[in-house]
């Protein structure tokens, strides 16, 4: 058996201490090649060939790139913002995409709030999964569609005009998002739903068969039909905690969904949690969703992340929820139409209430307060977004680790201070320049 | 040196699984003469003696007694009924300790309900740490006064009536439960309180100097006023979810105490959690409060009490909080003056309304329960009704173990169908007849 051989420049990162497989590791070095993660023995004994450029990482953190999930925007920009010419929209997205990676960010999901079919039919075919480069910006995984199949109850910062059901099934879906659902996970990559709107809980089974990952959020929903959906295959929770029921004693809602011990265990591993101690089988993927946590230290109370965090480690995802006011200093913005007010800690309201509308977190300072609030290790938070993102939508052999094969998407992080800070960035290969 | 040398009885229970430090031991034997565990080196080489009666466990699980720290009352009987002749009350006392042997529960504190002072003058007295045995029935650990230092907009089936404020500090409660608290904790093993009445955060340390265990409860607190009640000295959170603010995410209340990361470490290990895997500290006591849990099912959903456990599981505590109405049938009762109904399935609610009064459930109910709903072990779930409830009381040298010195309270349980079924029950060394 003879293997592809390349003849593209190969690159050795010396001097970095690699999180490779739930570890630090020193001493070890990290190869490259075409931008992809490369084993250097076949290197040697096929092909004499050592690395061409060496990288000294000076004794930093390299780990994988961060991935975030859910992202309405940045400087000024709303991925629900239609009314542009399409080239200006695409001008938009890029500087977004370019702008996510100062912070570690190599990939993300644009995410999408509840729209009328005109801006999805317009916005999504935009938002399809592209290669990320130092040049080009972080690589677009498809969008996240958040609604409009959710609850009018915990409607957050969407507008409730746009709101459906899907008493007619996935064709409710394709109605409401268009021709671009068909191409499943690469225009779509997660969609957020409420299972107690009339038909979504029934057309899961159907969004899952397109590769599209369902995510529970923006629900009043009670713990059965949460459970429900898990079983007919959301395998995440939108931003926990906000948009959902308070924890009612006698019905937890759906944050009791990470107390959930009777769920079918998953048949396949992909796109599920590890097991963990808290699993219900030591032995099989978690059946419980992953959820994603806003750790801007505003959305969510830091004792509830360490809840969270406790009753299922494997499940946290770490998301920004970030919108357009990201990047932007305290005023006033919109979002899909909508008037905020983004205060002086960062935190973006609907002007005039007390209602959160998002964050302008960054990636790396939400890994950052993880591990202030949970006091988990550096790996712990770095994996809640990397190797947990990448489960989640199934791409754990291209993102989120260091392993052979994945993308040479990686940050370098200064962990001298007991906080991890970005030192540089590479996508694909390339190291970008801030 | 000499040890003193007893001629009584010497006990040897034999072809038992005995619960030792946390595991089943086969082939070992547990020793008791006197009501205590000894152990049998010194009977062997110093006095050349051997058991004078042998106990044949045949194969059964042998544990320490259930202790149950919040009861109410059983078999139409009220400890906070007061409106009989002290002999009455008296009998009424020794009813319910009898009838509590045949669940296992070898020891318990009897709850008082909010009441004004001359229902504690007059029932407080009768309520004061008493040995138990097997004719006399379950040992009496103190009351558990409940109130009425809660609050009003959580005040379940307490009357409002009574409740006080603690603006004068201490004396606000030597007046309202009067001499006996002067006693400390032979009379009150267990004082509930919520921390944002008026003086009651204040008053915490003089409560906890007269040896009073403080308990968080019917309250309606933030997380800041009950992480300043822990740090104050209460150690302990009455019915975790029952009569407390829902898990809201911006700020969890009483409930977010189970994520606090930044209580400061106990200076002794006395009445607090052991270290686990979630404590902020693995080599200190775990700063946070052990929390009572009522697993009849009803009161707090199976998922909630996993997401309790996973997140602090060295501080479970199951509680049965038992009113009058257990071991009696489905029909009408009174708890503390209020008129309740109990349903088919033994809850109770205020009569008319859908607020649960308390429950009907048995000590040796809740293990099984709570080893249903958590997936815990069969030791894990016996201990958070022997070991824990012991600790949070300071009194594991007694209680709550099979260890040498302790007491010979015993349960042998029977677990060949996967549930724990209580078989044989000793109090101080003598077996229960039921
Ligand atoms: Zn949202
Ligand atoms: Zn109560």
């Amino acid at each position: 058996m003879s293997i592809a051989y390349s003849t593209s420049k190969i690159y050795k990162i010396i001097n970095g201490r690699l999180l490779i497989n739930h570890e630090i590791v020193e001493n070890s070095y990290l190869w490259y090649q075409d931008g992809k993660i490369i084993h250097p023995q076949s290197l040697f004994f096929d092909h004499h060939r050592d690395a061409d450029e060496i990288i000294d990482a000076k004794g930093l953190l390299v780990v994988p790139g961060f991935i975030d999930t859910q992202i309405n925007g940045a400087y000024g920009i709303d991925f629900a913002d239609y009314e542009h010419s399409v080239e200006t929209i695409q001008e938009n997205i890029d500087i977004v995409a370019k702008g996510l990676l100062r912070y570690g960010c190599t990939a993300f999901c644009p995410t999408v709030v509840s729209s009328s079919p005109e801006v999805y039919e317009k916005v999504l075919p935009l938002l399809n999964h592209r290669k990320g480069s130092a040049t080009g910006g972080a690589e677009i995984l498809g969008a996240h569609v958040e609604g409009p199949f959710i609850s009018v109850e915990k409607k957050g910062a969407h507008k409730q005009s746009v709101f459906r059901d899907a008493k007619e099934g996935i064709a409710a879906f394709d109605s409401a998002y268009g021709s671009e659902l068909l191409k499943g996970s690469k225009a779509v990559a997660i969609m957020t739903v409420a299972p107690e709107i009339e038909g979504v809980s029934d057309a899961i089974p159907d969004l899952v068969q397109r590769g599209i990952t369902v995510a529970i959020g923006h629900s009043a929903c009670r713990i059965a039909e949460a459970e429900q959906a898990v079983t007919n295959g959301a395998t995440s929770i939108t931003h926990l905690f906000n948009a959902m029921q308070a924890f009612h004693h006698r019905d937890p809602g759906l944050i009791g969904v990470l107390g959930a011990a009777d769920l079918p265990l998953p048949t396949t591993s992909k796109g599920h949690p590890k097991p963990s101690l808290t699993s219900p089988c030591r032995h099989s993927p978690d059946p419980r969703p992953f959820f994603g946590l806003i750790c801007d230290g505003v959305h969510v109370h830091p004792n509830s992340i360490r809840i969270a965090y406790y009753s299922h480690p494997s499940g946290a995802v770490l998301v920004t929820d970030a919108l357009s006011a990201m990047g932007l200093p305290e005023g006033e913005y919109t979002l899909g139409g909508s008037e905020l007010q983004v205060d002086k800690n960062g935190a973006a309201y609907i002007k005039g209430t007390s209602t959160l509308a998002g964050s302008t977190v960054t990636i790396d300072e939400c890994v950052r307060n993880f591990q202030k609030f949970t006091n988990c290790t550096a790996v712990e938070a770095i994996e809640a977004a990397t190797l947990h993102p990448a489960q989640l939508l199934g791409i754990e052999h291209q993102k989120g680790t260091l392993n052979v094969g994945g993308d040479a998407d990686f940050v370098f992080l200064d962990d001298s201070t007991g906080e991890l800070r970005v030192e540089k960035v590479f996508v694909a290969g390339d190291e970008v320049s801030f």
